[in-house]
């Protein structure tokens, strides 16, 4: 049963009005009123007639690095200025002021693909388009946050994703993780003891499958703990699943990388289940983006979530963002469209086996080149990121040299492997503001397979492993 | 002089840093450096190889309105993957995570441009593109206004832009227009009579060129004593400038539309000057946009002013919107690159025309039906917008139906314009917050001449004003 969460509304949020225009536009495009009402340039004047993209064709036996123009295929995704498939945004309508919820086609397209994946276990579920999960991140601070509120956040998180927070005068809440992401026992823990002077955190921020920087993934089990606690302690969860479908099969040492092409339904049953498809409450925004399965620079993402909070995300957008961009709306989707579902289906599983490959070898990489005395690693089931350990006390230097601090550890090596060649980012700039200190001693850096072709990555990783082997001595 | 207006900016302004990652990526794309710092996914995986988009041909004799498949002539832009022309943005760049400034084609292409119109009278002058006015609008209030600070607006302004700026709690401050926009003496008055207890708003916001609502248009002169208002009262000038290239002759009755093409020097003489090409202290931040003149799913626009404080844009922009669509920001620059500026004026001539047209055949239109006994206008010079000025205490029920409430008789007339198949806006729709109450009986309606088609146009303003003679008894 859907909760009305109104009470958890920003106080500037439950203020948003729609525009006094607004009420005028209801008698915008009727045949019998001459509408003098709307600033609106006409769509003659906006000097595109035609746009014409070349893409790749499912279902992508060449990989998806393979470009159409060497291997033949290539689906022509033409957009005109006027509709001519059903499927397309017309440019007339694209390059207009336009919905700021997004146009109907593309709308359409990720709900039908929203109720594949995660089969929304309730109806009055809605979808708003926005221009990254950055932007979306913020709205749901913006929404939900008064000044000097507190949200809970994973200890080590996305530094990007704090600065929008801080920027806003949000306090943070750190909640302890293991290699699998967030302990519930520990949140559990952590707001048993609230200070009842304060009021509980409104909202969970977690990047739960392939998490920055850690690259650790909260399992089903792990998620439905998290969402019970969700409903007793009446807070929203705002999963940040940018990497969801870069997940993969579990490592396993020895192992040839398996090449062969998933089933859609073998695809679809290995996703791990998402908080949304597990909220009956209607307590879960999920912040979804095709930033890592098509492009950045398309600046869309979106929002899914239950109708009557989305609806004040509208009214935010509208008076800030108004909407993605129309060329990146028309342009998606014409491919969206061509490709259908089961080819954007097609991409994900090619795209999983990319980075199967790419995570496999450096797995594989870590094992040939890392001291396994001082380095220890997890192999991530999901994302673009990995995390080596290392362990500062078993530095011979560490209470002469190093005065007993991790920190200064973590520096020297990072510093070592820059010299010789090989940049990770040390995992203590990812530390979320209020981690309490403790005496552990490990400490972590992390890499990404993403960006670096195979042999670079094979030639950066041994010159970061001699780094820690020369600072350790080894 | 440039002066330091660091003291102007917000508390939240002051204080972003950048990401500490941004310490690291000064190593990115170093030949000796194995960079696995940076979550980018590869461009090899972005399914878009080349982009082509069919547009008009400058000099655009045929009107800006002529498609190319029919006129024949037309401008082919296309961008591949991997640079190709020197002016172009490649997708490879465009689609991956971007310079929060914008793409270095796009930025010095609005640059040259701005300095041909603007000539802006000091160096340490820079731009920075935005995801249109609106958000540019935004960043400029959370850059400089803390909650609870008063900002400086025209008494009718557009009422999206005052609700962006209450949904960050902040003050209005009205100033006093004529026909011809803000009184210059009307706001040192009130600069003079401030309550000292108060600090003096940090921002005049204004859309100084054919503004919404009023169609009204600052000349050179009331810019230049407004100007030194700012500078004798230490604050900033936001010009919001969407309409800045939609200027035309004065009207003149009973001439025929002047329909000969302007020279490029006759266009940019004729244009009025701006306050940012009067800016010798740094003191103006000018929002511009390709929302009119090319078009608003664009989703570009751009912040001209002083480096110094474009670098605080650029920091919120990195944690909100990060970058407009790169979509956007390489097929905008593929057009702009193969018209030139050059060819970016002709458009912007040809543009002018069709609006020069459009003004014209409204006038003629309203002296030709409206009732002149109780409707008077001043033909705008600028911009989308004509408003019509009535006067409530000419109704002959103005005390007996009405209760002498001018407001009344304004919506009589509305729903009268309604029900007879015409909508324009009440102007009281469009009054800023904390307007004073006054005696006076005119009232306008604000309508527009750019999104209909003439014949539409005249059949409007027929209607309309019939109900204005039924209402008044005519």
């Amino acid at each position: 049963m859907v909760k009305d969460l109104s009470h958890l509304l920003s106080d500037q949020s439950k203020g948003r009005q729609p525009s006094p225009l607004k009420s005028a536009f209801k008698y915008y495009g009727k045949d019998d009123i001459v509408f003098l009402g709307g600033g609106l340039p006409m769509a003659d004047y906006f000097p595109w007639e035609k746009i014409v993209a070349y893409s790749p064709e499912p279902p992508f036996e060449d990989g998806i690095g393979a470009q159409p123009s060497v291997t033949g295929k290539s689906v022509v995704s033409e957009v005109h200025k006027h509709k001519v498939e059903e499927f397309d945004i017309p440019l007339a309508r694209s390059l207009q002021y336009g919905n700021t919820q997004g146009n109907q086609e593309l709308v359409q397209f990720l709900k039908d693909h929203t109720e594949m994946i995660h089969n929304v276990p309730y109806s009055e579920w809605d979808l708003c388009l926005t221009i990254g999960n950055t932007q979306s991140w913020e709205a749901c601070i913006r929404t939900f946050c008064n000044p000097g509120d507190a949200i809970l956040v994973e200890e080590f998180t996305f530094p990007s994703a704090v600065e929008t927070a801080r920027n806003l005068n949000v306090e943070f809440v750190p909640v302890k993780m293991d290699a699998y992401g967030i302990i519930p026992s520990a949140l559990d823990e952590l707001l048993a003891n609230w200070d009842s002077s304060k009021p509980i955190p409104k909202l969970l921020y977690s990047i739960c499958t392939g998490q920055n920087p850690t690259g650790s993934s909260l399992n089903e089990e792990r998620r439905r703990e998290i969402y019970s606690i969700a409903c007793k302690y009446d807070f929203i969860i705002i999963e940040d699943e940018p990497y969801y479908f870069l997940q993969m099969n579990e490592y396993e040492t020895g192992k040839k990388t398996e090449l062969k092409e998933q089933t859609h339904e073998e695809f679809l049953n290995a996703l791990v289940k998402s908080f949304i498809s597990m909220d009956v409450e209607g307590r879960v925004l999920r912040l979804d983006s095709f930033s890592k399965v098509l492009a950045p620079g398309s600046r869309i993402g979106w929002i899914v979530g239950q109708s009557a909070l989305l609806e004040r995300f509208i009214r935010l957008h509208e008076v800030s963002i108004q909407a993605p961009s129309g060329f990146s709306q028309s342009i998606v989707q014409a491919l969206l469209g061509r490709w259908g579902q089961s080819g954007y289906v097609d991409w994900l599983i090619a795209l999983r086996k990319e980075y199967t490959i790419k995570r496999d070898f450096t797995i594989q990489a870590l094992e040939k080149y890392m001291p396994t005395e001082v380095v220890s690693w997890t192999p991530p089931i999901a994302g673009m990121f990995f995390t080596i350990v290392l362990d500062a006390a078993k530095h011979p230097e560490f209470k002469t040299k190093y005065n007993s601090d991790p920190l200064e550890v973590e520096n020297a090596v990072y510093e070592h492997g820059l010299k010789d060649g090989c940049l990770m980012i040390p995992g203590s700039w990812f530390k979320a503001p209020n981690v309490p200190k403790t005496n552990e001693t490990t400490f972590f850096y992390r890499g990404t397979y993403a960006a670096v072709p195979l042999e670079t990555l094979g030639v950066g990783l041994e010159r970061f492993a001699n780094a820690v082997k020369a600072e350790f001595g080894l």
